[in-house]
């Protein structure tokens, strides 16, 4: 199979992004994976199952049909994580780029059923609410997706009863960007805590700082 | 613009301490930016918005008229947080150097509002007081700059309510050491916190020691 | 003594182990050590008591006689636990690889007697089971090697009562995963404990997750 | 001033010394020292004052006369805390290596005025005793120095309440070992104290365990 130039790319990124992910701090041994999705080819490639991070290449990530969950790399198998990803591809219209992780804070919140409240500006500008907490759902079918995309709110990233983090956004970079700020905001809370109970931004006050971050901030075209 | 040689080694020094954030542990992805004040020139370098720390160089940092707030570098957009660095610069006379972060355990003690008490003797070195926290602010305006002011010490860093820390000195270097002591004694004051109640030390024995630290402390000329 | 083939890989491979104990922030100055087993040559490789990680080669692990305990390598002394590892081969059929530690989350359960319980589906994942901790036991002949047998379940760790984990697995690097993901389990789960009671996963959802990890995951043939 | 070449080893050890603890994670900025002290030549050497790690050489090191506290080197100061390191030599018959850190979990303890309990074999192994903790004490004259001798017992290291740790032991890597296990049994205990209430090993078990590591554990001849 011959691919696309804006598919070579996304081989390039997402495997940037898995290789990010120990880099980051955010999985141990191969206990996290990230996905890209291009729309036009109807493909995503995503991380080999229980390969590491180090082995991974942008040539050995596993190309599949997002539209019929084809698997069409031959000899090397997906991340048995496939069917989340599939999913919300299908499901959210947006999304080019999905995470899972097991990260240390987040997932302790996750093991708790407790959501990350919006007690820190920079929760306000990265997600613009509270990341919420799904409850445990088991790894048959597509149980996993279908809660995520029921529990959700307008933060790129939830948590998963007892299980861990999926993180999401407009391309792999972003996703990333979205797991790797979920891990520090989670560290943050827990430490605030354990010396005190930190007081929720208001609403109206919360979106002065997502419309900052999301509309004034960085570089121009980026 | 042709700038002096002055400027040239103050371009240096913010991009090596904009540089030091994520080595010290004090950022993560974006979320800090350091500056240097250049009253000669009334001009001040700021780390870009939102651009990665390995893609800082002295050349691309933002330069800023400190009177009049304009920005002289073209194509680039300052840090968005430009307004309360310009305040600092303004209204503190001695300060060359500010840094801000949300690094994370001086970051939680600012989530439940709560000063980093003066109970170690490194506080007393470094802050010679408790550094204080001031109450969640707002980003609009000069609002941040004014309520530092209002609730600072004689320690050369503060908590921002639900926010992170402002840190400042004679230089970026000596901002920079602010910073990296503010969030090292908000650790090891958040540990002890968890295993009993430090005392606090006595103001005419801290005194000792902050004295011993800025005029015995050092070689000379340093 | 001429060794075989597969004796030197085994050395290879226990050497890679020992060397990924701090490299994985398992052990602090020289608390750990690994071993591995080749039944056809009736022979352990272990590391050599008290050396720095970085001084350790294939070459200079002790080799010892599994059957008789007797110690091979003349002139360096092998690890003070020999006997707890000599123990777990000679009564764990499908032992090849052993490893203990101090890693500081998990000898903190340790140390105050407690089990990590399963409320992760990571520890479902990797060990079907709570990770049990064994009465403090001392270091007197076999005691501990006793001890393990009598107190383990189906996980490939436990914890030892005030003192840390050993770990094992059909393999070096199986029993190195082993470790790491107990500290890293550890460290979720008592994260989670300071802001809840973490709910345990059912054993019939456990299953799920045991099974999928050891029948559908990773590679074919790995 | 010629050196002898048992001055010239130490000068080195000492140095290596130095440049660990910021790699052992027990300093931050440049909170901490070591010295090493050569009996024959009645010279101590010591890191100077506030200078970065990574600039230390062998050759920059302080020298001075223990029994008088003569400062040999021009034109650089010894580090502020060279009152306490003689009076530690002058009074310690066996010591060659003296530390100083403010390491984070073990000055949490000291903060709160707690010693380590000896609740782990690992602190059996080391210190044979728990870490005991002595009351704040200012930095005038040897008060340090004499508050350490009254209240050590034979463990290689000491908390200061409201102030850090100092370590010690027969060479420097002696001394840093002390350190760096001071802070790694502090963190242990520190994180089980979090999650219950850990049981102390009765003084003959911990017999077992000192004996074993002081007698027979390690290289012959190191």
């Amino acid at each position: 199979m011959s691919e696309s130039a804006a598919m070579k790319a996304l081989r390039e990124e997402v495997c940037y992004a898995n290789k990010m992910l120990p880099v980051a701090g955010l999985v141990t041994m191969h206990s996290g994976n990230a996905s890209g999705y291009d729309p036009d080819s109807d493909l995503l490639v995503i991380k080999p199952s229980g390969m590491d991070y180090e082995a991974i290449t942008p040539e050995n990530l596993v190309a599949v049909r997002v539209s019929t969950g084809e698997v069409l790399t031959e000899g090397i198998r997906p991340s048995v994580d496939l069917p989340h990803h599939l999913f919300l591809y299908r499901n959210m219209p947006d999304v080019r780029g999905v995470i899972h992780t097991h990260s240390n804070y987040a997932t302790a919140f996750a093991a708790v059923g407790r959501p990350v409240p919006l007690v820190l500006t920079a929760i306000a500008d990265e997600f613009g609410a509270e990341i919420p907490c799904m409850p445990y759902t088991d790894n048959e079918g597509e149980h996993i997706g279908e809660t995520i995309l029921k529990f959700k709110n307008r933060a790129p990233s939830i948590l998963l009863g007892n299980h861990g983090v999926f993180a999401w956004g407009k391309s792999p970079k972003s996703a990333l960007k979205a797991a790797v700020m979920t891990e520090d905001v989670a560290k943050t809370v827990w430490l605030a805590m354990q010396i005190g109970t930190p007081k929720e931004i208001p609403a109206e006050e919360a979106e002065k700082w997502y419309d900052r971050y999301h509309n004034r901030y960085g570089q121009p075209g980026c």
